[in-house]
């Protein structure tokens, strides 16, 4: 049986400095907060990560910051997809010899890809640019409109790529998803990554999740598992809905940038995103902050189970 | 409060002869097939009842025998959406005067429905032909292109329809869907409509449930009820792994023809459906059936907890 | 060689009072005004006739009042589309004893079609009820979500359907457009509709065209034929940019309500919509009347070719 | 007046070895062939030249190897488009600095693009660090998803980009094409990309037009549009109906790979595509062929008038 990730894993924010230069002094800070709230893993430099929006040179250096800022203390799957395979290659063989835990790719997504053939061909090629490390699919069909079919993709890539881990799944078809985590006998690590979702994912058997919001609201989550693991559903089912709250509050804004600004008032300030996301004015930063005050937010969402209950 | 559907509503079939007129005759037989089963609740002329591919007089016929057949075992309730809102106020009428249970409608699914406030107004409209039954607004994007914000919906509903009950939900996003349940403490009704996705929506709190392939295999998803009910998520989730690989192995023929040839298999014969269904060919029904027979449909679909344990 | 359509045929709005009730003393002064601005057919009970919010008694009734109106001046097709094809028969069949010229369907539009095959079997239970009339099949892929393969369509209608005459096309996919007019030696009467690409469709072998805005402008389209056909490709193009801004102008309201509130305006008062149709405020028909005599629509939509070269 | 393009522009395929290396010696031939055939500009790396699926260091050298190819001959776009902007600046100073005549970019394509402004604000960012060329944004919803109001952008691009010439514009609404084309008395350079549109957009106004498949059927392009420049319509209308069955046939297969597969056959061998695009079998190539032939392809795709009336 191959490592797993289990738990909340975060798709961490990349720190960027005013004017949008990468700032590599604010990785440590962020990391060591994340785990302190009680994430146990970093995805680092995917969506939320805006992976794509940076050169293959910032990619690397952002990489080997989280790499040095976890220490070992959790793992860490590096996002190494690129349009351009050959790129894509590269900071996968980059993240092996950095020491990343997992490399990770999400589809090229200029082009339609035409089948789950081509599509596995695709991924083979960049997970044998790093063999040693697990290798997982970043499906996420909403971002690259490649929507195949991932049981049939789990068959071909579970026979076709020998250091292949499985799936991080972010669609909301739960169905296809209960699926491929049962596919024989759960032989795939299949990584939930809808924020809003977690609490069914867990339902159908879910038992890692990577998420954008864990950024922060990672203790609210962990009581999420934590209370569905105590077969309290009624406590999982309040807290989730917090989170769907949440996350309801910040898609009226930009959302990255959203998360961004609230990242700046809990204590890991990370600046703001890059083009092609736009900035949030002051005034909305300020609509934000009143309108996630009024559903409690800054009362329940970094709480652990122990403080809520005492 | 007002009267509350919980439990299994099946989506009927409409039994039909050769040559595609409604074949009354079989409503009885299957409505008691359908209760002896343990469904709750009939929801009949909806989609899968073909509703839509029916004149107003055959809907009309249809729900009578519906009801006649229940015979107040159980509530009915009847699908009135038409494109043309005089068709489907007249048939809220009829349910009236026939004594169902409520009524229920999809948005008119030709014109784009421009705003929440437009739907609203459809619906009142045709809610209120039929002032004694409470009503429930038929949520199912994938049919309609109908996909406005239900939260927004429910608020202004409730405040402007008198006999709102509430939603019949169809699509997969259990976020929204979450937040529909929960609003203003569970004010309204809101059945789950995807059988793929049961035992997830149950997590985010779902207590009813209307279903089109309850048709032919309420039992397994009663099982998945009393499963989550006793806390016993692993049996829940094996047996809606079930329904999932059930609702996959349909899904690749035409669906509705799918449920119809089953249907006949497991003694509740129905015929075939009206165009724009396709019809199966011969070979496809065996096909069909193999596929079934292989994942082991026939011995797990209708059998109770009690027969499974025992 | 089969009856041709060519030139303009106006897609007629239905004329309602306050309360949406069919008006159908307005039909005559309505059909009089499109014959004077040389409206060569009228498609009646369509998209823009609202046809499909209709029941099946108005529908015949306003069918009628049309064909009275027009009184042989001009061929009316008769749009019997309805997601029931028992109702579309029944229409198609008052249609020919009502003396209609043509008939036409939209395909259903509730339940996917899964097939070229399936849309012929449809069509042609439908065509087969009014077997005299030449039969029209009415592709709308952005209401309807049905767009399947149109050059396939043709060669399987053509051979299965007796009374098949050919489409009218209402899609911005001109390549498809100009092999279906060009197929088999141009065996298919194919119709354009979408007024705004008018000219573009002349260019690659429109003959007729079914258009909304002629209920408005149909001296101005007039205008582009002439102009397209005397080889003046100049004046062409400097009239379909006004249509094209026209068409921009009505659409940042809701359509057809924009439709038939400049109706009122220019003589021929059809009242406003029915839902799921919003209605206009006062304030948006002012706003739409200003913005329309911005670009100068009153002056040029209705003056014929003579009366502006004068 | 700026610098306008007009005529065919040919969209470059990049020519690849053997598992897929650039090979710059095959540009010289391709460009030599494309000029003989009457191209009158080239655009290099964009969609057709598999640009995003390239390394920025051979994107560059792509650009280098046409623009001596050129040898400025013909003017030569370099399209620099790329999710991450610093590369897409680096691309375009690179451009600059090669000797390139006009650089252009496609919207970044994994995030959604939130607005005009934030559109515009990506473009001015690449377009300012070439100052010395004149820019195209290059509109392509059907790759990128970006389907933002065109005359809109125009507006505000023309305002705040001090060396913006216009679009390349790649979708088949011609309506607001028209409208960009005419847009403040044809203050902008607008090329039309859909080939199988031609004709239809010369009609609403097109000068140039950038196309795939000027790599193989340059002669049959110029043609259309010698025969539209003449008057004559109907020998315009004949050969784009022979575009229009080419790419139905295209289509039919992988698209750019079957372009590739044209060019070994015609001359001008550019080996085969990248991932993720699929490789054609022998067999498929075969079937291309034959099915290009059946259409007679291979005699009147590469004729000049001259010779088709001689």
């Amino acid at each position: 049986m191959p490592l797993r990730l289990t738990g909340l894993i975060a798709a961490t924010c990349t720190p960027m400095r005013p004017g949008h230069a990468i700032d590599l002094d604010a990785i440590c800070p962020l990391t060591d907060q994340l785990v302190a709230d009680g994430v146990e893993g970093l995805y680092v430099c995917g969506s939320t990560g805006e992976g794509v929006s940076m050169t293959t040179d910032e990619r690397k250096r952002v990489a080997e910051a989280f790499l040095a800022a976890a220490g070992g203390r959790v793992p860490v799957i590096v996002h190494v997809g690129h349009n351009s395979l050959a790129d894509a290659r590269d900071l996968a063989q980059h993240a092996q010899r950095a020491g990343a835990t997992f490399t990770s790719a999400v589809a090229p997504n200029y082009f339609p890809i035409a089948s789950v053939e081509v599509l596995v061909d695709a991924m083979a090629t960049v997970a044998a640019a790093a063999p040693e490390l697990p290798f997982y699919y970043y499906h996420i069909p909403a971002m690259t409109g490649v929507d195949l079919d991932m049981i049939e993709f789990l068959r071909q890539a579970g026979d076709r790529i020998d250091n292949f881990a499985g799936i991080k799944y972010t669609a909301n078809s739960l169905d296809e998803y209960q699926q491929c985590v049962a596919l024989d006998d759960g032989r795939f690590d299949v990584l939930y990554g809808y924020d809003e979702l977690l609490l069914p994912s867990l339902a159908v058997g879910a038992r890692g999740a990577v998420g954008c919001t864990y950024n922060i609201a990672a203790p609210l989550y962990r009581r999420i598992i934590e209370a569905f693991d105590a077969g309290d559903l009624a406590r999982a089912r309040a807290d989730q809905l917090r989170a769907v709250q949440m996350i309801r509050t910040l898609s009226r804004f930009p959302f990255l940038p959203a998360v961004k600004a609230v990242l700046a008032v809990i204590g890991a300030p990370c600046g703001t995103c890059r083009a092609p996301q736009p900035q949030l004015r002051d005034a909305e930063v300020q609509e934000l902050c009143a309108e996630l005050e009024a559903i409690g937010f800054f009362d329940w969402a970094r709480r652990t189970t122990d403080a809520l209950l005492r």
